[in-house]
């Protein structure tokens, strides 16, 4: 029987035409044949590591407590750059390249250790200079799941690279100035304009009075649901990732506004 | 050991680029840790619901006889469309929005009974507007995989969407008119025209002589098999779905005669 | 529990639009509902026998022992193209179509045995001609996960189709002369120059002064890892296949030289 503790979830960009992931699968079921292994994507687009850390960040939440979640985007590979591991105090833990990707998920689950990956017991006996993945970041994964201790890894790290959504985010008294971070499949926006960043914004702030301009268009209102707005028409919610997201019924708000990442939200507050 | 009693089949429109199928299987492994999931597609072209509902009818019959099917290609999230689950007389279960998708596969291994999804205690505790599939579907899964008796998921419902596939079939004494109704990967152009239906078309019918005709070009023989004609030449044949579908050895369909869904394809019975 | 014995890895062209994997996947929980399932790729290019066997060779080795790879690139479904099983040395089982696929994988893992998958007992009730996926390799693999003997799919075979990568590899004194066989989702020029074959190809072969050529571009340096040259410049390095590969960093080697599968890749030996 599979118990909760031993589940790995990976996410990378390898896509899904060739057999990086795979492999990944074949090395974690070679040592630790009983883990749980769930693919949570491998579609970040390639070496985008803020993608990565984006999707990652919103997702291991839903996951059960002490997963270790696998994590690969690392245009790094082969270069000084660490391999490493954290235990948080929410319990997940996660592994892959020291390159900012961990960094938002560990940070909000409560980061409390640090390792970097260097026991050469728990790698592959060849490490190659391009798939580390496979060599490396797969085999600790893959230990830690059999129940060795992270201290086992390697010696413990206190710095690692950091990474910021809203970094850049700007507010005046009537504007909140924000970027798009993420486009998903359906063509939806996904801002770095968090619902708790937005409901600080004022206290003059009414949902429906508040309105997103994008690449000088016709001003978007903020609704609850998908459905709430006709086929075509845009309108801005929030999402899934507890994001301001802009979308489209039935159709794609990057195809609409011509967005995609980097391109410029600003949030208006009018009065009634 | 896993039961065949506890599988999860998914089928989805959320494509491989996010994490959103991903999430639905962390919540699942978070509330059965035991069950057995299988990505049967994330693929299905975005809000396609008959595209969905094709593929779940062409699919069930393959899996264990009490898998749960866990389907959402959900235009109307968050809308007043209802989340339900559907026991059979086959066995199969489905879970997912009421708006077609589940009804042709649940219509084919007979509606039992169906329930609306409104326990909280098997929902997330906070439910977004745009994504049923984790808060609502997934835990519905997963506790009927837990072994949860559907009536504990919510009250009774006796109307559903209905779908049909082959509601636009003309038959006249010499043609039967369909058309195209799903390209699968390769290009393959599969109709609404079953072997049923075409085997009931007509005494004079002999499988050689029956011509498919398709956007005005040469009328195309029935086969029995792909690798019946070169590379290159067009063929129709009974494939994998008991649908009657245009294939081209080494190549595409859909690209050859410039057809996709909707493409209208006629029988013409002609005496040897 | 999961044994390392009962291990299925699959690998087709069936891309993920459709629920052709899925359903092999649901196929293999009906008969053996303890085996546990990697999906190595679904991404092949459609009907490339080469990349597919290529892929294989290449990821066999990082399995679980007696894993079973369910192997998928099936141009010839439905003709005389035989349906085997293969038992190796190494305990790595596949089963797939006769057409090359299985071939340099199984060899590489020392071929022990070869069946025909005969045994009606052992695929699906009805068996249609454009799926065999489904119906008789799945079952056939499943079965195997069971712990039924190889001798009881059907009789044993002599000869297999053969498929070799570095047949085209031509050496004079200064010159080696290969092409690519695989791009990778990064762009990544993957060729049949083997780093065996480069080390044999001269006493005067020192790492940093080989170059690579391709499509009279600039010479391209030899180095060990991607991030050894900066952002867009192209470099020769052994990648994880152990192949000669040619890449980009964060960029795509395929674009840059707008080469693919058969581009002319020669490499030369310059005194220093």
């Amino acid at each position: 029987m599979t118990s909760p503790a031993n589940t790995i979830a990976l996410l990378t960009d390898f896509g899904y035409r060739d057999h990086y992931a795979g492999v990944m699968h074949g090395v974690i079921a070679k040592i630790a044949p009983a883990a749980r292994t769930i693919d949570l994507t491998h579609g970040i687009p390639p070496q985008q590591i803020s993608a990565g850390a984006l999707v990652l960040s919103q997702s291991w939440r839903f996951f059960p407590p002490r997963t270790i979640f696998l994590a690969v985007v690392d245009p790094g590979v082969g270069t000084e750059r660490k391999a490493i591991a954290i235990d948080t105090r929410a319990g997940a833990r996660f592994v892959g390249p020291d390159n900012g990707l961990l960094f938002p998920a560990a940070d909000a689950a409560g980061i409390k250790r640090i390792v970097e990956l260097q026991s050469r017991r728990h790698r592959l006996p060849e490490v190659s200079a391009t798939f580390h993945g496979r060599d490396i970041f797969a085999p600790a994964a893959a230990w830690l799941a059999r129940g060795v201790a992270i201290d086992q890894l390697g010696p413990a790290v206190k710095q690692i690279v950091r990474l910021e959504f809203d970094g850049g985010v700007k507010q005046d008294a009537r504007t909140l100035a924000g970027k798009v971070i993420y486009v998903d499949t359906f063509g939806n926006l996904i801002t770095n304009l968090s619902r708790t960043r937005v409901d600080r914004f004022g206290s003059d702030f009414r949902q429906c009075r508040l309105s997103v301009r994008i690449r000088n268009r016709t001003p978007v209102g903020i609704c609850t649901a998908y459905g709430d707005e006709p086929a075509g028409v845009p309108l801005a919610t929030f999402g899934s990732f507890d994001l301001l997201e802009i979308a489209v019924r039935d159709g794609s708000a990057a195809e609409h506004f011509a967005a995609g990442a980097g391109t410029p939200v600003k949030l208006r507050a009018e009065r009634r």
